[in-house]
Order: C-alpha cells, then sequence, then structure tokens
C-alpha cells in the first residue's frame, strides 16, 4: 500500500503526467491540496479525466487530522498543484507516513520554481525564493524585502511568490506586491526596491492566457495582469542574453 | 504553426504531461534535445509512446542549424528532459523563433531544479545553482566553490549539478565531485566545503530506484550511487524540520 504524492502542475487537469494519470486511476482514495494554489480549471475537469471521485484536503485535514490520508489499507494519490514537494508543508505529512511504514512514492511536475525560466532569466542565477504576505495593519512582513536585499549581495535574482488566500478567494496582484515593496523602501530606504527597478510581473504561468511583462516597478504598478495567479521577479545584474530574453516582455 | 517546447521530465516517457502528450502527436516534425540531460529509457519507448519517428537534435543542429527545428510550414515539438527552459540554451532558440515570427509555445515538466525538494530541504531555501565541470589538467573551474560561498554567505543552500558528456557516455559521480570540491579546499583553504561538510548525494531522481543519500562529505565519497545522473546538495543552515527530514537518508 503506496501514499503517491502527485505533481499536477501549473494550469489546467491536462498538465497531470501519464504516470501519474495511471496512477490515480488506481488508487482508491484521490486528495486534492487545495489550500496552498489554484489550478485555472474546475475540480470537475479534473475529476472526468481520472474518471475518480476527488475529496477535497483543507490545512487542517492535512495538517491536523491526516488519518484519512495516512491509510495503510489501501493506495492514496495526494494531488498537489505544482510540483508535490516545493516547500516543506508536505515534507511534514512525507515523515507522518514514513513513521506509520507507508510506503511513499512521488511524482513530480512542472512548479512556478522552474516554470519561471520561461520569462528568459537564467535559473540558475536565482537565489533564495520569498513569498509576499497580504499587509496586515499590525503586521508588514518584511521578509521579502531583506530575502531581495540578502539575493543582490551575491548578484541573485528573486522570485517572490504572492499570497493565496483560498478561504477568503483573494489572491494578491502584482501591482499589490510592488505598493508593498515602495512601502518597505520607504521604511528602510536601502535602495533595493524603488520606483525605478526592473521587475517581471507574471500571470497565469503556463496557460494559454499567461502574461509576463517586464518594466520599472512603476510602470508594472499600472499594468493589468488580470486573473490570478501573479508572480513577481526581481532581477539582479542581467547576462546580455538575459536581457535580450526582457526585450520581448518590454514591448 | 507552433514551435512547441515540450519538456518531458526526468525519468521514462511516461513522465510527459497529458497536454504535452496530446500535442507531439500532432506535431509533423519532433525533435529530442538529448546533448544537456538523459532520460532512464530507450528512445524506442518514447516512440512508441508518442507514435512518432524522433529526430535526434544535437548541440550544433541546434545552436549552428536550427533551420529544421524552425519550420514556419509546420507545428514542431521540441523535447526537452526535465523543463524546457531550465538554461539559457534553449532560450536562445525561442528568441530565434520570435525574430522568424513563429509562434511558440512552452509544456513544462519537473526539472531537478524543484525535484530536489524530495530530499526534504526547503526549496525556498536554495540559493543559485552551479554546474561541476570535470577538471582538465589545465583548467580546474573552480566556480562551484565560489557559489557555494556567497550561497553560504545569505544561508542558502547550493544544487551542484554534475558534467554530463553526452557524446563520451560519461557522467560524473557524486564520488568525483567530492573529490573536486576537496581539491578545490585543499588550494582555497576557507572552510568551504571539508571532508566534514554535511552533504547530500542523490541519483536517478523521479526513477524507482532513485538514491538520497545525506552524510559528510568523506562518508559520501565512499558510498556508491549507483548509474548516472547524479546530483550533490550542500545545505548552508538547517531548520529543524529538514533536520528531520535528513535522518532519512542518514541511515
Amino acid at each position: 500500500m503506496t501514499l503517491f504524492f502527485i505533481g499536477i502542475g501549473l494550469d489546467n487537469e491536462q498538465d497531470i503526467t501519464v504516470k501519474g494519470l495511471n496512477i490515480v486511476k488506481n488508487c482508491k482514495k484521490v486528495f486534492l491540496e487545495a489550500y496552498t494554489s489554484k489550478l485555472n480549471c474546475d475540480l470537475k475537469k479534473l475529476e472526468e479525466l481520472y474518471g475518480k471521485k476527488i475529496i477535497i484536503a483543507n490545512r487542517d485535514l492535512v495538517e491536523k487530522n491526516p488519518d484519512q490520508i495516512l491509510d495503510p489499507t489501501c493506495d492514496v494519490a495526494f494531488l498537489v498543484i505544482g510540483d508535490p514537494l516545493g516547500a516543506t508543508t508536505h515534507v511534514d505529512l512525507m515523515l507522518r507516513a514514513k513513521e506509520l511504514n507507508i510506503q511513499i512514492k512521488v511524482i513530480h511536475n512542472a512548479s512556478i520554481m522552474n516554470a519561471i525560466g520561461s520569462i528568459g532569466l537564467e535559473l540558475y542565477k536565482f537565489g533564495k525564493t520569498t513569498s509576499m504576505p497580504f499587509f496586515e495593519p499590525n503586521f508588514k512582513a518584511e521578509t521579502p524585502y531583506l530575502i531581495i536585499e540578502q539575493n543582490n549581495s551575491i548578484k541573485a535574482h528573486t522570485l517572490v511568490l504572492l499570497d493565496i488566500k483560498m478561504d477568503q478567494n483573494r489572491f494578491m496582484t502584482v501591482n499589490q506586491a510592488i505598493e508593498q515593496l515602495l512601502e518597505l523602501e520607504e521604511k528602510h530606504q536601502k535602495g533595493i526596491f524603488t520606483e525605478k527597478t526592473l521587475c517581471i510581473g507574471c500571470a497565469r504561468i503556463g496557460a494559454d492566457d499567461q502574461i509576463i511583462k517586464a518594466g520599472t516597478a512603476k510602470e508594472l504598478q499600472e499594468f493589468d495582469f488580470g486573473p490570478e495567479l501573479h508572480s513577481l521577479i526581481v532581477p539582479s545584474q542581467l547576462h546580455f542574453m538575459e536581457e535580450d530574453a526582457l526585450k520581448i516582455w518590454s514591448k
């Protein structure tokens, strides 16, 4: 009996791999982790392709009450948007399975962390990734600003992943992320992220209507990227081929 | 008419996505970029699943003579092991297509750069990626050592990709990579990579017989990881959950 961690990619039901699809079809239970990301298609589309009923796994189920998932009596598929182990969230579930002697197998897929290679910056030259949470009146997370500063110190680009509040159907836009970074700049005055900083905004990477737009922070702040999910890239020093690639998205 | 850049994942023919497979079946020409990586299955397996003849694209064809690929008269599939745009190698081909007004579309997939999430270190905390070339008598690349030093300075982990010489059927092992890093340490004496440095060696990530092994450089140097492809991870400061995850691979 095996717990399969299956990445289902970034766009729609068709992004699962052939290997992943064959496994899902043979699992007795199929869960979809649906609180850290979002596909561009309905649950029904997944169920049609898989020929299976899908159980939505929210954070409480996965983190506090995972017994349904950790079932030693049958093969279970745990579907994750993107790649299954992009964050430690699911490493915890993997460790629990190991403790219970449940066999685990990971079926990899694209995640935003490699798919942003399509903007033309070298993936090799990305430094640490950071997440930008929505500012609260009494808590304005400064980590993204600090990570950009750290990455700049070694000439590494920064991928900023933007907040997703699935339960409120609320997704941070590139525009909001830029606004928050400018607010942090206003406070710290280190010249890490100003209105003149070159950056790249992305929306719905991997989808047919994906948008990639390069420009200064000020320019991108006024640009409409359309529906979620958005991400922001703050490049460090550019190679000439990276500059050429970015020209495509500056028009 | 479109040029499709299609990632085919890391292990075997089954790792293509359903979307990718449907596209390949409808393309008139199908190329496989076969000089930067290697699958664990034969070309025949791909051809059987796709129902297509595959043309092997070596570096000369892609970089010096890409006219066959840049064909405005029909849909063309350009298959890349892993994700199609993990390195700027193929960004160049994308730019050439744009110049010729050939439409391009990217079908993403897993690459080693996100699949290493399965070792249990946070992908967020990886810094720049580096490649370790085979040392030549008159050229011993020092970049990997310098990148580890840079990443350490911001407490970021380092993924070291190991040299692949497809034309010679020669692939660097974890053991060789460690030997070369120790040689660089011997020269620079900065304490960046010693026999006591904790590291993680991986082989055939994504395959059924993948190996992940954590230990000191000295311990891993004596460990047999089996056939290619290998990679090495040099972690920086660990979070307690990362430490827990690594214990699985230390046994």
